[in-house]
């Protein structure tokens, strides 16, 4: 029996392919630097033309902000909260969930949290649009008057900072544990809100 | 009587002309990004010749990176810890005089911070080693057992992250007092390294 033919690579449908090139252009921009990482290669790789590359993504900036705006998607669906009463129980499995994909992503984690080209107005928006919907998810669980104050809001600013630098250490260093991590991250938030509502 | 002949400004002596240079380009690249930097306004600015510039810093990069590194000298020098045996009170001191630079030199502060371009490894790595500084001086002041812990490290990591993103949330909306952030930080700082200490 003839072995069973490959089907052609040009096949694939539109967001399978665009999925593709995203997961390619990722590991892409998030090894190299922007100006290192060169389109002819990602092409090649995925199969297909520079020209249907072009199709899905007009310019190398395009590509590169869809990249990072994909990985932001990924990180927030990933740590999605669960289902449980338990405040405290919701953020331990959420930090789990993120400490996980950071494990899984460092490379992309780093490129997101580090803003990639920095300068660039378009990704900072994107690492601002992901901080601004953890901020609601944990303003969601609390009780009003707290959680509408500024001094709330600058509090957990500063707490997402604190568990980014934090996870840029553990990628760098993998010398502490993740419990006691997950425990200081969540004794910090709880020790931030507290200084909030009472500032 | 004539009036004074203004001196030829090609006789500022060669420290004072890269100091002024180094302000000039810290203006600019703060306000701007990388590309829309122009090399020949800051010469015309500075009112001397492109080569001249170039004599200062051969290269855009060069000068960029000069910039940035500068900046996290200033920073450092105005935050340097008072002599004062409370050690609460020498970080509400330094932690004054941190946002006193932030208020003051907002746009430089938030180029240093954002990373600017911020794939280039030598700014990076001035963004790092001005991390480590503020590390190395707070574990001075700490217990040789506790100061030493990679837990430690971890958590001071994540409190300097709690720092700049508190600072960047301050510059962007201006509604939480300085007393009340100056308290939140320090109250951060005992409660992580309390929490490190027993990880």
């Amino acid at each position: 029996m003839p072995p069973p033919k490959k089907p052609p690579r040009a096949r694939l449908d539109v967001d399978t392919r665009r999925a593709q090139l995203l997961a390619l252009g990722l590991e892409a921009f998030a090894a190299r630097s922007y100006d290192e990482v060169s389109i002819d290669d990602l092409a090649r790789s995925a199969g297909i033309s520079k020209g249907l590359l072009f199709h899905y993504f007009p310019t190398k900036r395009d590509f590169y902000v869809a990249t990072i705006r994909g990985a932001a998607r990924a990180l927030l669906a990933a740590t999605f909260p669960a289902d449980n009463d338990d405040p405290l129980e919701r953020l331990r499995t959420a930090l789990d969930a993120y400490f996980d994909y950071v494990e899984g992503h460092a490379a992309p984690y780093a490129a997101l949290i580090r803003g990639g080209i920095g300068s660039d107005p378009e990704v900072a928006r994107v690492v601002e649009d992901t901080r601004a919907e953890y901020i609601e998810r944990i303003r969601a669980g609390l009780p009003a008057p707290i959680a509408s104050t500024p001094a709330l809001r600058a509090a957990l600013r500063g707490w997402l900072g604190f568990v980014e630098a934090v996870a840029l250490d553990w990628i760098d260093h993998h010398d502490v544990s993740r419990a006691s991590l997950r425990e200081l991250l969540s004794q910090m938030l709880v020790a931030c809100t507290t200084a909030a509502a009472s500032a």
